[in-house]
């Protein structure tokens, strides 16, 4: 389960914020807000494809059966939410572990030539999968990845042997992408058109490479499921309402940066997918709390400091998970050389509790309201349930901000400048007054 | 070399900083300045015990020798330094490629026992040798880690074959470990009194890790020698003064947050060290830049909708590697399904110089001031300058913000309440306050 604890903000009244959130509430659910061709995910965990669903859990096998690795290709939202879940799930070393599950690599994430030859050697002559996941097909990262790992896959099984290890995650009838899925007969699954990116990870888009990690994508689902129940109800008890009413309170009383803490080393890329969930949904018109991660104790001996004693235009939000997954108990020592013998017949988990319960309350008498998102157990059941706690929360956190939080127009930008550069056709006379400035 | 490129910020006027640098490098290089105890940092590429370092190679290639995997127990200064190198210059999936050198895992940098867990599994019946890096060896995490390793490591190879497996970088004459290292043998390095955490990667502390990984730590010596050369030089033209000059104008042109951004995706530690090297030194008295970091192209497809349209109280700095490591060329297609052809021909270090230059004008453009810091080339010697120049920048930049970038007070804050929490003796009375509070 996921609780919100807000009793470490300045108070909140929240009779003052009834009416928003309501009105906030009703546009999400109703469809009347802004953006509403882009809710997809909000009854995704019932409403999804289960013929579908089923190929997903048969490609998965599929791919456990005969390859050692799956690459998958995608940027963005096209692969945050998949490889936040398969480190939170399988841990942080799941590439290193001895386990029989495909080791799962991304690419196309970047246009580093470097990190496409360190992939080559780490696959060497295994055998190996690709899941290309883009809408339109023509991004230019992942487009550029998959013209040279199809290249490298149809050489080793030849064209018809790599067909079948090619997985296509595109839009449902448009694209380059499905035209080559209908000429080769590669399978291929929907990116649904009423769901964005940085919503897509319980659809095929992460569905398929969370499986192939062997995690239950069914029981993720059911975790989604049982938070959406609990978060399409209106109220104050109503966790998505309280996460997205303090975090707008603090905005509004001059807070400027939301750091998501996590004690849990496997968090890393939850927490990265957290941040383009919250910062592209509401960075634009000039507004937002800028979202940046912490992973704890690491990170109290780096930007602990600045924490306590910087500019105090901070929130915290900590991720906190209740019940551990492992423990160390820490033994009696004869030298004690260490002084660590205080600590004798505790567990790590004890002592991380502690090393949480003191900085909540160290950063908060240094300025930083906090606010604690509980999950009872670190469990596939609970990730689906935190995945579609933050992604309604974020719904409503945009209204409350009045911004449209299912576009993303700023992403265009940098894009048309370098298609202009590149000289893309129709680009031309952009990229001259481009050159000019540099 | 090192350039910084300030032509895409607002004009500053240097003479207006002229008499504040002069007055900031004399006392950094006078030891005039706050905290000018710990300037052991300032001349060591030149200044380092050459004895010492001699005994840091041989070590490395003991390790190398009889060791597949070296674990490294540190946290802060004493984990991030050797992480980055490691990554930047071994690549993000060092410890997954096929070479001879040892695997290199971090660990004492957080309280989690699943990530113990899987680094035992990972381990397995493999060899292995420790590096334990504690000033004062009873720091908690690095101290409860050191506790479970050591027995583990003395179960398997007995004591005195453990002995010989250990390696301590800790105080030269004080502290828990000092004194183990006495009594037990352990070979072991000194951290100099004269320099802080964040400032150690070239001491022992960061040198032994980055050796045991294959780096000729004599050539990134060399490369921080010559930085310290030309950053040694007062005058404008020193990268040094105006990368600190170009922050601090923006910080008091109301910037606060500082994007540290680099398109390699072997960057990503090297962005966490200067993340606690700018942020611990400057966070503090309520100032500083807010250090964050993005890996691009991928964070253009998740924090880029937030750079390009949310709160203007954005600074970007760009750290341009201008000579790429490797390189693959576009193929032309003869179908271009995916539309790329009006890219054959071209490689993909000139796509990510364009996607480079369009998201430098494209974020200015969008009010996101910007600084480039080029470093021509990825290697050892350069990234030897890369770290002695934020270093040198970072103490000049402390000081035109007016703070002492030498300390860190407010890192105890956490501390004092964990160990009052957990019931270290002497800080009971606290504990039964702060139990009160949650």
């Amino acid at each position: 389960m996921i609780n919100v604890d807000l009793s470490k903000l300045p108070e909140i009244s929240p009779k003052d914020w009834q009416s928003e959130l309501s009105a906030a509430h009703e546009a999400l659910l109703g469809g009347t807000g802004k953006g509403s061709d882009f809710l997809g995910w909000l009854r995704l965990p019932e409403a999804y494809d289960r013929d579908e669903f089923a190929r997903i859990q048969r490609a998965a096998e599929k791919i456990q059966s005969d390859s050692d690795v799956l690459l998958v290709i995608g940027i963005g939202g096209s692969y945050l939410g998949a490889r936040a879940v398969i480190e939170f799930l399988q841990g942080t070393f799941y590439n290193l572990r001895r386990h029989k599950l495909p080791e799962v690599y991304f690419v196309g994430n970047n246009l580093s030539a470097a990190y496409m030859a360190q992939l080559s050697e780490i696959i060497g002559d295994r055998n190996f999968s690709i899941n290309v996941i883009s809408k339109s097909g023509t991004t230019t990262e992942p487009a550029v990845a998959f013209r040279v790992w199809k290249q490298k896959i149809e050489e080793k099984y030849g064209k018809a042997g790599a067909a079948e290890r090619i997985y296509v995650t595109t839009d449902k009838a448009r694209g380059a992408l499905r035209g080559l899925c209908d000429k080769e007969g590669y399978e291929s699954f929907v990116i649904p058109d009423s769901v964005g990116g940085r919503f897509s990870v319980l659809t095929a888009v992460g569905l398929l490479p969370i499986a192939a990690a062997g995690v239950d994508i069914a029981e993720l689902m059911r975790g989604a499921a049982d938070m959406m129940k609990l978060c399409l109800s209106p109220g104050q008890q109503n966790p998505a309402w309280q996460y997205a009413m303090g975090r707008n309170a603090m905005y509004r009383a001059g807070k400027r940066v939301e750091i998501l803490a996590c004690y849990d080393p496997d968090f890393v890329f939850m927490a990265e997918w957290f941040k383009q969930l919250y910062g592209e949904s509401e960075g634009k018109e000039g507004k937002g709390l800028f979202p940046a991660a912490v992973s704890y104790t690491a990170d109290l001996h780096s930007m602990g400091q600045y924490i306590q004693e910087g500019r105090r235009e901070l929130l915290e939000t900590v991720v906190l998970v209740e019940e551990p997954t492992a423990s160390i108990t820490i033994k009696q020592d004869a030298e004690n050389v260490d002084g660590l013998n205080f600590l004798a017949g505790k567990t790590l988990p004890d002592i991380e509790y502690q090393a949480f319960c003191g900085t909540l309350l160290a950063h908060v008498d240094g300025g930083v309201p906090n606010m604690v998102v509980r999950m009872s157990k670190k469990d596939t059941h609970g990730v689906g349930q935190l995945i579609y706690f933050f992604e309604i929360a974020c719904g409503l956190s945009g209204y409350l901000l009045g911004v449209n939080p299912f576009d993303q127009p700023g992403v265009e930008a940098y894009k048309t400048n370098m298609f202009a550069l590149l000289g893309k056709p129709g680009f031309e006379a952009q990229g001259e007054a481009l050159r000019a400035r540099l």
